[in-house]
């Protein structure tokens, strides 16, 4: 089964978060399970906010793509997801993110129209959810597709 | 004048966003002025979400890191600046952010009590506002600080 980041149009598959041809970013990968769409996640040991717990910025950046992915998932066609973009991004911080550890972010939409998807999604390491978020996931607009 | 994030404890000075000791992060520094904290940064060409834009992520967490500088902002005590961490990260993208420029970060308190404090933000590239964002900062907990 193919990461739904993977079947993006390759022109937008540059995405610093979760592209599949930007060789500098985290390269996120989102998998369809059941009625959720899940993407692991491992930071690296500098992706730190203070020493022993992973940077928010980080975190808020994977939700971000995952939740464009979530998005997509259930408007894939001949193996081509579509590319929403963010409009609205809130990120709780339960608890501290501890390092080390792989990290489970789950998503599922909550409520969708045809140009847009609300998102929700749990970021959990080793058993505790840290992070809490949703997000308003856009079609991406022709003024970014040029 | 020294950025708020070179007054941080050197403990608590590694953070991917902004520590003066993460090299592999971005650095970000932000300043006062007059009544406002402000921040300039210009993204690398691989901090892109779809070719010509930022990427959304990066905005997260440039906005989360200023929120946190600007919240202790005004508790600076001979020359060191407490940490704060982000209990909650509200991003609006208003308008897709062309890549290619300096971004300008502007934050302000809207509200403080001892514990903690909230910070509306605005992200501007080329005289136009592309993101707006508020943050609540809370004193950093002292299960981190071990």
């Amino acid at each position: 089964m193919k990461a739904i980041q993977d079947l993006y149009p390759d022109d937008f598959s540059h995405c610093y978060g979760c592209g599949s041809r930007n060789t500098h970013g985290h390269q996120l990968k989102s998998f369809v399970e059941g009625s959720e769409v899940v993407a692991r996640f491992t930071p690296s040991s500098h992706h730190m906010s203070v020493p022993g717990f992973v940077y928010g910025g980080l975190l808020a950046s994977l939700v971000d793509c995952h939740a464009m992915a979530t998005a997509a998932s259930s408007e894939i066609t001949d193996n081509v997801a579509p590319r929403f973009v963010t409009a609205v991004l809130h990120v709780e911080y339960l608890k501290p993110t501890p390092l080390g550890s792989e990290l489970e972010i789950r998503g599922h939409v909550t409520e969708r129209s045809a140009r847009k998807a609300i998102v929700e999604m749990t970021v959990t390491v080793a058993g505790t959810v840290t992070v809490r978020a949703n997000a308003v996931a856009v079609r991406m607009p022709k003024t970014m597709q040029s």
